[in-house]
């Protein structure tokens, strides 16, 4: 079964590892062995996680260069942003809630 | 090993059925029966994914009610939201970019 696009964007932001490497890629394009210094796991297990990145559209791999310097592609980031923000109504009111329940115990007033 | 939070959410989000049982949540809280309603699945398969759901903090369901309806909760989809809008400037740039390549074009100037 083909994976829908924001499926395979949510599911490749799934895993602290490979939220730290795009982390890493938004102050600059780096290597695979630049990418894989910080983590305590092999080169390969690195690039595992930088091929489900590439897959989701997350980050693209430079062709000229030998080597191959890894950047990071905003669009599907966008798309998972978006989705998200239909629901943002949902925090605010729960804040407005509890903001304006914690005012009340503030001013000894009596709850609505 | 124990999955952080947002590796959580983005893991329940990783899905259309769960991503459309929470848009239809998202027009007030339901029963099992009714959110199962559209979907060519069984009782038992929507409950899965509920259960995916209410273990990533993303739906609760009402302890009173024999019925137990289900509602959204927002919290983590605003640290989601919150965690993405940190690459907002790398959509916007690509953008930007582009709008600028094709205002060059349009109006015949030179290339930069």
């Amino acid at each position: 079964m083909a994976v829908d696009q924001l499926s395979e964007t949510f599911s490749a932001l799934a895993d602290p590892t490979r939220r730290a490497i795009l982390s890493r890629l938004s102050s600059g394009e780096a290597t695979v062995g630049e990418l894989a210094e910080p983590f305590p796991m092999s080169l390969q297990a690195v690039s595992k996680h930088l091929d489900v990145l590439e897959r989701a559209g997350l980050v693209a791999r430079g062709r000229r260069a030998r080597w191959r310097p890894v950047r990071l592609t905003g669009r599907p980031l966008e798309d998972a942003t978006r989705w998200l923000e239909t629901y943002r109504r949902f925090w605010e009111a729960s804040f407005d809630r509890l903001d304006g329940h914690l005012r009340t115990i503030q001013e000894g007033a009596p709850r609505e």
